[in-house]
């Protein structure tokens, strides 16, 4: 056991005008939108909901539903929000406890709670009929919507008391969504700090891991280095940590195998600061070294990421920067002997997507898969690419991961052998040698601001780099 | 970024007859209890449900819910569970997921699942109608019940066929929790372990931990040395990680203030393997070093303690050890001059529930505050000992939590001033200038083997040995 007291944390200071000033961009939007209807309305908003375990007396750790976030800034279970359109004024709903429980917890009074998350006024829920009836909103605004990849209807204020008044239920879901796709400079520095923050603990888990540990201590170390400096209780996501094949199962979480000689490791890791999310993966060779096959699906994998970075700008489409991705995957795997044909006929027949199976990327924020991808107005999901998660045009304050990745998927690849109008662009015998690779993705967070695209992470990329991370050496020094 | 590798994983191997043995133990005292009434029956458990977060398409890492795990042994999702009382043997009915699921997550084949938790058979849950039909059994016992501490029913299989049956909701509730208030060797064995765990994280961050630093800190490094060394990826309850007056909230969580000079620090923190939890208290100063006020209060607690140790044995009921750790607590803050009047008084009149606020401890198991506490027969609770989770007498098997507590609540205690029927015990000159010691808690895990009481685990407790473990000395050569 090692006697080296915790270092003191380092925690990224959130401005205080934070919420006010995402709250003045989505009133001037909604405003702009809404013409008159926005007059003397009041958008409404319910936050998360403590979940208990089981039948047991004990609740989950649960944190804010991201809206209620954004719009109020307050990290409270169980609440409801009210933002008045015409004068900003934000009000929040709070449940109310027995006197005792503050024996059992820390409850904060109204007034507490006002000055810590700045608010304009703090009530209890069994307030909020009467508050509602007494200031007689023209509508009422609600986030009431069905998210484009997981299908689920959002969680939404529901009293049988609102039937008393004028209820809006399509129009707050996708102009919240809109004003969200797109970030302040307040956010991206969050961001920025975020992801420099798992860029750190992806780094210290590089250098740190080695043959024989277990796959989970990568996520274990990755996990402590993000709390014990800023305080990140929660990750983004589940940490997929893989070794071997296991890189191929896109979202592998078991996270429970040996780490053996000669194996590619995947870490798909993010952390999670103030609501806020970075989603990094590297790929790295168990024994610092990477063969000759891992560095060709490795160098494939890292040259259609640089190709696709070096093609943002504004106007861009990202279903063309997915096809670039799959061009540039496509072309690796034919100069490599994996494929054969030209090009075009790959590209015709999405022989790619056998390889490269997910969606290149898709907006990040208070939600990895951050909210709308398919908005109202935009470019819509098509079949051949089903599993992109935004099709738009990208625009400057846009966040989004940039994932290309190339998978050895056994079952995927045993239908392709015997599917005659794929086998015939696949050497099986070449293929069936790469097996082992597992996957590989690289997977950079992204803004595209006012002065062009910027990685937001910071994490060895070229091969040179990451064998140098591994190895304890200054890897930034190296290109 | 210190270069150490990680260190090898030291995972505890449970036993492959150990859900066997369990089935096997419960299934005598069923057939005791039930008799012929048990001939042909089936009991019938759901399992956990995955838990969506929010509308976001990602779900919470959530656990087995434990009986499912007790007679089962199986730690997938949304499965229902079988057992069929005469033969013993166990059918799991998995959910069926489209062939595309496996590109995204890992999925076993029912096969694997048969082997992996050796299981008599594992078919789907879309199948589940069909076999009870063809099985027909005599009845089908669900687990339905009321919990005594939350008052949450538990979540138990509701199907519109099962009219279609004899079903009970009554036998099986009690009869399983009469079961798991006992504890196998088996289970002993994994509850021993899970406390030295647990008891080198606590003492690790005990030794590490210095002024200046977040009370997070000592979360993030507890559970950071639990799930690195043992893969332990969940703690039984949320760490309380409480430094000066915090300490006097039972069950402070926001662990985010900073540690400062001359305060207490109170973490009450335990781990969790295989489905078994440890809880555990200790109690120690931010600088290394008690003042007299802080050591009165600690040595009262640590006194209390060990009386209630000493005189655990076969047949004591726990009810009496909550009054005699009282009784040691009251007499302390008497002889301290905080209490005014004769012990008998004192207790007649409860003072010491002002400071000592809840109960001397709980049953522990596969729950933190595990089931049968308040069972069928017996003693039940009593409003002297609101706080108390059971009152039973003690059995051979039985683990519980010996964990008094002296905290000064201001709100209790103001409220106790202003009370004329307890202000006159109180010397509240003297109470004011100890309440900046906030709460002291000792919590040790027992179990009440054949040769008698044992703790479970190890940790400094004396003043000497805690201040001897924050030096970095081997505290385990002192008194």
């Amino acid at each position: 056991m090692d006697q080296n007291p915790i270092p003191l944390p380092k925690e990224y200071p959130v401005p205080h005008d934070f919420h006010s000033n995402l709250r003045k961009k989505f009133l001037d939007f909604f405003k702009k939108q809404l013409g008159e209807q926005a007059n003397n309305s009041i958008v409404f908003l319910k936050g998360a909901e403590s979940i208990d375990k089981h039948d047991d007396d004990q609740q989950y750790r649960v944190e804010q539903e991201s809206n209620f976030k954004y719009i109020f800034g307050c990290d409270l279970l169980d609440c409801y929000g009210i933002l008045e359109v015409e004068s900003g004024k934000v009000t929040v709903f709070v449940p109310k406890y027995p006197e005792s429980y503050k024996m059992w917890m820390v409850v904060f009074s109204n007034e507490e709670i006002k000055e810590k998350y700045r608010l304009d006024d703090v009530l209890y829920v069994d307030q909020l009929e009467q508050w509602i009836e007494k200031r007689a909103p023209s509508k009422l605004f609600i986030y009431k919507g069905q998210d484009s990849d997981s299908k689920l209807i959002s969680s939404y204020p529901q009293f049988p008391y609102l039937s008393k008044y004028k209820v809006d239920e399509e129009e707050l879901y996708w102009t919240l969504n809109e004003c969200r796709v797109t970030k302040t400079d307040q956010e991206i520095e969050i961001l920025r700090y975020v992801a420099l923050l798992a860029s750190e603990s992806h780094e210290n888990v590089m250098r740190k891991i080695r043959v024989g540990n277990k796959e989970y201590q990568m996520e274990a170390l990755f996990k402590y280095h993000n709390f014990v400096y800023s305080g990140c209780r929660f990750t983004p996501y589940e940490c997929i940590c893989a070794s071997g094949t296991g890189g191929s199962t896109l979202h592998y979480i078991e996270n429970d195998k040996t780490i053996e000689d000669k194996q590619l490791i995947l870490t798909d890791m993010g952390a999670r600061y103030y609501g806020y999310n970075s989603d990094i993966t590297v790929t790295f060779p168990s024994n610092g070294k990477f063969d000759e096959k891992q560095s060709i699906i490795y160098n494939a994998v890292l040259d259609a990421q640089r190709q696709v970075f070096a093609s943002l700008k504004v106007g861009v489409n990202w279903g063309d920067m997915h096809f670039l991705a799959e061009r540039v995957i496509v072309q690796h795997l034919l100069d490599a002997g994996l494929l054969v044909g030209t090009i075009e006929e790959l590209m015709q027949n999405r022989i790619g997507k056998i390889f490269f199976c997910h969606g290149l990327g898709h907006l990040l924020g208070m939600r990895t898969h951050d909210v709308g991808g398919y908005n109202k107005g935009c470019p819509p999901r098509i079949p051949e690419l089903q599993s992109l998660r935004f099709r738009r045009d990208l625009e400057v304050g846009m966040v989004f991961s940039n994932e290309p990745g190339i998978y050895f998927v056994d079952f995927i690849i045993q239908e392709a052998f015997k599917d005659e109008t794929k086998a015939r662009f696949l050497n099986q015998e070449k293929i069936s040698e790469f097996m082992y690779v597992g996957g590989v993705r690289l997977e950079d967070d992204i803004a595209l601001t006012a002065n062009g695209p910027e990685i937001l992470n910071l994490v060895p990329r070229s091969i040179a780099q990451v064998e140098a991370c591994i190895r304890g050496e200054d890897w930034k020094l190296i290109q």
